[in-house]
């Protein structure tokens, strides 16, 4: 089969890989419906993070089980099934604890952006549609492997919920579906922090009451502005840099909640900032095999529709386009079908 | 009247300064029946935190209350309080979620080691005992003000509660309440880690299941050895260093809970560790008024005995012998008795 691979800063090169094979007795293979280009892939990508060797790019997938190993239990060959982006056992305390992404036996997952894929733990990773979807669902269907799941993981962190003004810092599509979760989660005022008009306009769309342009210390007094000088009850952070996550903690009130969800990288948190702001502090990678369950019947009933972040659709081959795109921020997220 | 002053490190005077007067009319004046030397005072003591003007020291305190302002509803002459070592109007928003610390008004406390003391916002700050206390409640009183109310805090930020197996890194005062807090909030399992035997001593009376005395990543592993390699639930983070906090963040379990009181100074903390170790991190200056009436009933009701923390008493006089022996660790508190 072929697949995406990185080789280095900007080098994305589709090309000839071994087809997966059952390895170990939990796994399952499954043919790829959907993948998608991650946000949280641009660090490598952009040579932030190292690329010490050649990655199997592609984190995000959905897909037809077309074998499984013999220790499987739940999962079938023939269902359509959405899987986290980091496979767990789902019985481990960690993972009972909702923590799934931390699993005893966590492993993380890549080489999605290919026809097929192998999946340990399958029965602890993968969860099945009632039936084979429309078509038409599998946009939102493979953002529930991380990006909505991510999005969501940060709202709930950040405590989002009745009587809430909940600020989201980033309006990548992690951020977009933040604000859709908070609006599931039924706050009183999201509050979308961004300054691209079509990102504006698909945070309108996804439930933000107001959107505020300005960063830094003057999207913090914007926010205060809006909240009485207390500041957000909560608050998504989903860039993952040193400015971002200042802004995020200094737009909480006292006692409010700050989720994040962008992933640092050799950022340093000033601790006596932390001290003072008095904010609860929670995020990391999102165990979404938690929620996966709930956002496959949201999206499943028709009531969200978190596939529209995918404003650019590449068949595979042209995965680099893809990645090309959202490095230029040509793109808000890049979907890609074998 | 007389008080303490610091002049600069290790330069702590007993001097003449003026009465304190109400000055607006939310204050109230009272006769200080106990004050304490705090841990962070030990910070500028040491010259860690400059000292740029002398300082009226002592921010723990119970008394009579002499007199109070013409909007003083609440508080009357003649009773005997305690309060916290932030003032609070009690009634804004912040104090109403419970986090007065932060008041939209707040006012941090000095100069209670004195005969009298100038309180504000008396209403919001200070709490009155059912009646006059017996002299041997004092030390516990007073501990209630600051020392206590803060492991509290640290341990309710940690959630220590039912089932829940709490680590508490600090053997100092504020460590030391805070495994008599999570004894009080039903925790299965308390483990204390401390060096000195007398401490651990004060930790098994308070409630302490367990002792480790290794620190640092020794520390860390022990804990995981003795939680099945998962890690506590809680973690009780009372000092206030870089490696103090990376041990209470290495000892809990993803998912878990990290309560920080320990002051933290001009300290980075890398957020990367903090992303992956996906725990809840809560914390900062102690909203001590939340807690203050719960405090004093289960005190007053002799069902917890803090005042055991402080192992020196003094005459307010000899303020400067306090703090020289909490300095070298000969003490764990000093009270001071006018």
């Amino acid at each position: 089969m072929k697949g995406t691979m990185l080789y280095g800063p900007r080098d994305v090169r589709f090309e000839e890989r071994l087809d997966p094979e059952i390895i170990e007795p939990t796994d399952a293979i499954l043919q790829i419906s959907a993948a998608c280009v991650c946000g949280s892939d641009l660090w490598s990508y952009r040579g932030i993070a190292e690329v010490t060797q050649p990655q199997a790019m592609g984190h995000e997938y959905c897909g037809i089980v077309q074998e499984v190993g013999s220790e499987v239990r739940h999962i079938k060959p023939g269902q359509f099934v959405v899987g986290s982006f980091w496979a767990s056992d789902n019985t481990c305390p960690i993972c009972q604890a909702g923590y799934q992404s931390r699993c005893v036996d966590a492993r993380g997952m890549g080489g999605a952006q290919a026809g097929w894929l192998r999946v340990p733990l399958a029965d602890g990773t993968l969860v099945a549609t009632p039936e084979l979807p429309p078509d038409d669902l599998i946009p939102s269907l493979v953002s529930a492997s991380d990006v909505l799941g991510t999005g969501w993981f940060g709202a709930d962190a950040a405590e989002a919920g009745p009587g809430k003004t909940v600020a989201v810092v980033g309006d990548g599509a992690v951020g977009l579906c933040a604000v859709l979760a908070a609006r599931q989660m039924g706050a009183e005022r999201i509050i979308a922090m961004s300054r691209h008009e079509d990102r504006q306009k698909l945070a309108l769309e996804f439930g933000a009451t107001d959107i505020v342009t300005e960063r830094g210390d003057e999207g913090v007094a914007r926010i205060k502005d809006m909240t009485d000088g207390l500041g957000a009850h909560s608050v998504v952070e989903a860039v993952g840099t040193q400015e971002s996550m200042m802004q995020a903690m200094q737009s909480a009130r006292p006692g409010g909640h700050v989720g994040f969800v962008g992933v640092f990288h050799g950022m340093q948190l000033p601790a006596m900032d932390l001290f003072w702001s008095t904010v609860h502090l929670h995020g990391g990678p999102a165990p979404v095999r938690q929620c996966l369950p709930h956002l496959i019947d949201l999206i499943w009933s028709r009531k969200i529709n978190p596939g529209k972040v995918f404003d650019l659709t590449l068949p595979l081959e042209q995965a680099a386009e893809g990645y090309r795109a959202m490095d230029e921020r040509r793109a808000i997220k890049a979907l890609l079908r074998p």
